[in-house]
């Protein structure tokens, strides 16, 4: 099995680097190959997301990715930009099904904003559509305004757009999903605004047709943004289109209180896909060896489970994670009073230990 | 002073009830009409936003407005739908300029669903461009995609556009309200994606610097969504777009514990306003007599004191407001262990006794 590892800018390289040791220890057929990429590959060879990284992860089984980004590359222009090169992998990839689980570990309950008896036990999943909407919507770019309220002047603009297919396939990865969890589908849209979230939340509807053991609801996204915030164990599995996928999945992610613990996964249509922490690159602590490598170290178990169709290794690892947390192992980040802590390697070699 | 008075659907006509007794009590040459709209106008006369209704905003000095909707309307065609009332309001009378100020009241920091330490003090504006982005922009509708991921299937789209001009105008309005507050404007883009908000960003930069005595940053949206719930105390004045600031604005109001308090206003280039709720129109409780007033009173202050220039007038509210709230006097919404439970009316009474 072809693994393809680019860990990016920032903390990425730390933290990869914990997750390919704890994917090694398993001792598993994996073929390893290291490419650059972000503002690391842009450094190298002038581009975010170079031809020779984006072939790696083209004929790899899977992607493990750190982070990507930089404030210093903040006034490049902006197809040089880090960003780009997880958009670009997204789109050649045909990443479309994006899962974000929002999940409250229970010793990291009073590391939540929120009050502890709405984290408590919370377990919900984010599907995010990742290869339409906004993101990707042609045309976009700047003009002179021909009508709206000031016609004549310089303007800005981008398509948001979804086809019946497009929604289709994502409903269908989470209604597939909430029929291994709590078997309720919340569909977010705007509808009462967008015309891209009427037709979405119609396809949605057909498509639910079809999954009666599952329970369908539909909620706004301002709605569904302050329920996130106010009740968050109300929601199972939540699919939404990319734009409010990406702040939704961000909002709820946070307010777990565990972002340092949170993988994701975005697959193509058929499970191959790229792993990656919910979390950044945060510039700020890179090099400082105290980033929490274990939400990297969970995405290399969705990965194993996922793409590479190794769920056992993928539950080792995930045990000896919960097992370091019950040891009180904390990087600074989710660190509390009468917790141990620790920095990114110290905290990787326990879970190397813990397998 | 003339004022359109729109009371609407579910608790609508019984909050702006009380706001009227407020307003009537504080012996101003005030002319209220009251007219019919969202749902209430449909079922009168068959569509969200009558011809008449609209007149007699266009030709008040301010309009006070309850809530639209109900899911017995979710069936209708998209126009005929009582948001589309409020959307016409705010495009036909120009309301560019949406204040949404998120407060955190002391009587109310343990309803917050944040920790206490996290909202007591909270007191952050909102300002989100109201009449232009993808709520507007034309072209929008279903066709055969032409390209894309699907070509040759159904599709729906919207356009999200913005002008020079209309970011300018909205700039000056945050900046201009920050240096009467803390001297901070937080700009929300997506400028790392969108054309738009990269435009958005740079009109910012320009505009800022007119402004050497306000700090300006800038911020992702789903960064801000994820700082919101993090740090809320973190911003001053947040200034967004149109579809960003429906999102944000009201995980902001909610994570305050005190969104049945919380008034808007939206104005126009003179600053002709429509004031309103930060709330809904909550069908599931209209008719018992138990919604909150006080959002709808605190509206009516808001807009004494920014379009009808009385702001010893709209003091005299706010502080009778804040005298039944150290009464201890709560609708159900805010009420807690030792304090009074009071419905609609009786907390109208109080305020109107205070005053
Ligand atoms: C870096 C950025 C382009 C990206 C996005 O907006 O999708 C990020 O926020 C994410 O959620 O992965
Ligand atoms: C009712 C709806 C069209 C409206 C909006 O999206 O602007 C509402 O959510 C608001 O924020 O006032």
């Amino acid at each position: 099995m072809k693994i393809a590892v680019l860990p990016g800018d920032g903390i990425g390289p730390e933290i990869v680097d914990e997750a390919v040791r704890v994917l090694k220890v398993l001792d598993l057929p994996l073929e390893m190959e290291f490419a650059a990429v972000g503002g690391a590959a842009y450094e190298a060879s002038g581009h975010p997301l170079p031809a020779a990284t984006l072939k790696l992860a083209q004929d790899a089984d899977a992607v493990l990715f750190g982070a990507v980004g930089d404030w210093k590359y903040d006034k490049l222009d902006r197809p040089l930009r880090p960003e780009q090169a997880i958009l670009g992998l997204r789109k050649e990839l045909g990443l479309f099904a994006n899962f974000r689980p929002a999940v409250c570990y229970p010793e990291l309950v009073h590391a939540s904003s929120l009050k502890p008896e709405l984290v408590a036990g919370l377990d919900i999943l984010i599907i995010r559509e990742l290869t339409g909407d906004i993101y990707f919507g042609q045309p976009r770019g700047r003009r002179t305004a021909v009508d709206g309220h000031f016609p004549g002047s310089e303007e800005a603009f981008d398509t948001m757009r979804y086809s019946r297919p497009e929604i289709e396939r994502i409903a269908h990865v989470a209604f597939q999903a909430a029929r291994k969890r709590g078997k309720r589908v919340t569909s977010v849209d705007k509808a009462n605004v967008l015309e891209t979230f009427q037709f979405w939340k119609d396809v949605m509807i057909e498509v639910g047709a079809q999954y009666p053991d599952v329970e369908l609801d539909h909620m706004y996204v301002d709605n569904a943004a302050m329920q996130l915030v106010k009740a968050p164990k109300r929601f199972d599995v939540v699919v939404t289109g990319n734009m409010f996928g990406d702040i939704l999945s961000d909002a709820a992610a946070m307010l777990t209180g565990s972002i340092g613990m949170l993988p994701s996964a975005s697959l193509d249509k058929n499970n191959k896909g790229l792993y990656e922490p919910s979390h950044g690159s945060a510039p700020d602590i890179a090099g400082k060896g105290i980033a929490n490598p274990l939400a990297t170290i969970l995405s290399a178990a969705m990965m194993l489970k996922f793409s590479l169709n190794q769920p056992e290794a993928a539950t080792r690892i995930e045990s000896a994670v919960a097992a370091v947390l019950a040891q009180g192992l904390r990087t600074p980040d989710i660190w509390s009073e009468g917790t141990q802590k620790v920095g990114t390697r110290e905290m990787g070699d326990a879970v190397v230990a813990a397998i």
